[in-house]
């Protein structure tokens, strides 16, 4: 990737518009993981229910790290008002009780998710399913977030611009897909479609106007978008490889 | 300090009991900046209008220090129910808006204070009064949370053990003592008194259980207590060696 300090100086290119930023981040969707080999299997109906909970009991891994980077990235930033509203993501995911609020939070969601597809709370929480590939994919994702400039670690949040597509495509297909899962898992996904539109507005947002202070910055966000979509696409990698391979041994499926 | 990996190794030294441990633990509570020159000064009556000020244009970047403290705390932890308590601090300093409960936050409550005793929000906020000795304290706190365990960084909170006496004392003698700083100035004292004997009712049990694993943790324990005595002893010193080179120079007081 491009160094930091070197994307800073001004360079030749124009500056892109607003509108011509957006336009060129959201057209990195088209290498968002609603389109991995994985996932487009699973929104056809072809994951037998083993490789179902395989995936969910994975991803699981994601889910715990999503908070602990969260935190990562108020750690390095000095502007409250950010930090105000980088906190709700914590919230969210963690859970909360404040003066008579409460909100499980969607770990625990995730865990309910697991419980509909038939897999124990220990199964999902002892992280025993996780495979290596899928740890480095998910640690690549907490590294950046401790290691590069905070600016950098909310540019690579975006991925949630793509996210509530793949929550309404698992909510529409799922029940006639996967009957066997119980339909109170599909929680999760439905609390995630408000909170990631919510979410990105504040990310897009800081992203636009922060990048935007050079065209080499600009190039350097869409930059550190792509890292995140390919955390994502390995983790759909590793998924999938790692059925692969049971499937070879002959394991049943 | 002592080796964290050494520390875990059992030692031959018994370990020492819940109560013992944390009496050795309150015993450190002597060199709390209570009984620092400056502060005694300060309860005394004897600060000029300056000092005070100065006090509390430099104490400010230890306030804005502790929410980012709080959040590297957090990013290392990967235990939800852990965060989902320690959160709170994050929530106290910052500020929140959480479904119509709304809480300013201790950074504002500080500028306030600020405000208070005759500085403007932006002499506060611009950090233009904080010497170098004092950001050097701060910091020293702040790498600690960011580079050590975040068990050993939840011991280092343990000085709210003694906290709630020095915003007493504030609270009991500014009025008589500084009768020209604003009354509602002390709100962020009151505030504290709640929080801090809240927060340290968390971090005094997980301490007190944690380090007790071993005799060798529980002196680690204690000796981090020491390092965070000294972060704030250090950071008294450095205002009080500021304004006695401002004295001694003939400045106006």
């Amino acid at each position: 990737m491009t160094d930091l300090h070197l994307a800073l100086l001004k360079d030749d290119r124009p500056v892109l518009s607003p509108e011509e930023f957006e336009a060129r981040l959201r057209e990195k969707g088209t290498s968002y993981h609603i389109y991995h080999p994985f996932h487009v299997r699973m929104a056809e109906g072809q994951l037998t229910e083993k490789q179902l909970r395989g995936w969910v009991a994975n991803r699981f891994y994601y889910q715990i790290a999503i908070p602990v980077k969260d935190a990562a990235i108020m750690s390095h930033c000095p502007d409250r008002e950010i930090r105000r509203e980088w906190i709700q993501r914590i919230l969210d995911h963690d859970g909360y009780e404040i003066g008579g609020i409460k909100d499980p939070g969607g770990i625990e969601a995730w865990i309910h998710l697991g419980e509909a597809v038939g897999l124990s709370r220990d199964d999902v929480t002892s992280l025993r399913y996780v495979v290596p590939a899928a740890r480095f994919a998910v640690d690549a994702y907490i590294n950046f977030a401790r290691q590069q400039p905070w600016q950098e670690a909310i540019a690579s949040s975006l991925t949630e611009l793509f996210a509530p597509h793949i929550h309404q495509q698992r909510i529409d297909t799922w029940p006639e897909k996967y009957p066997w899962v119980k339909l109170e898992g599909l929680q999760y996904f439905k609390n995630r479609l408000t909170q990631a539109r919510r979410d990105v507005q504040h990310g897009l947002r800081f992203t636009l106007d922060y990048f935007s202070q050079s065209r080499a910055l600009q190039e350097r966000a869409l930059e550190i978008l792509q890292f995140k979509l390919d955390v994502l696409w390995g983790l759909a990698d590793a998924i999938m490889l790692s059925q692969c391979e049971m499937e070879m041994k002959g394991e049943k499926q």
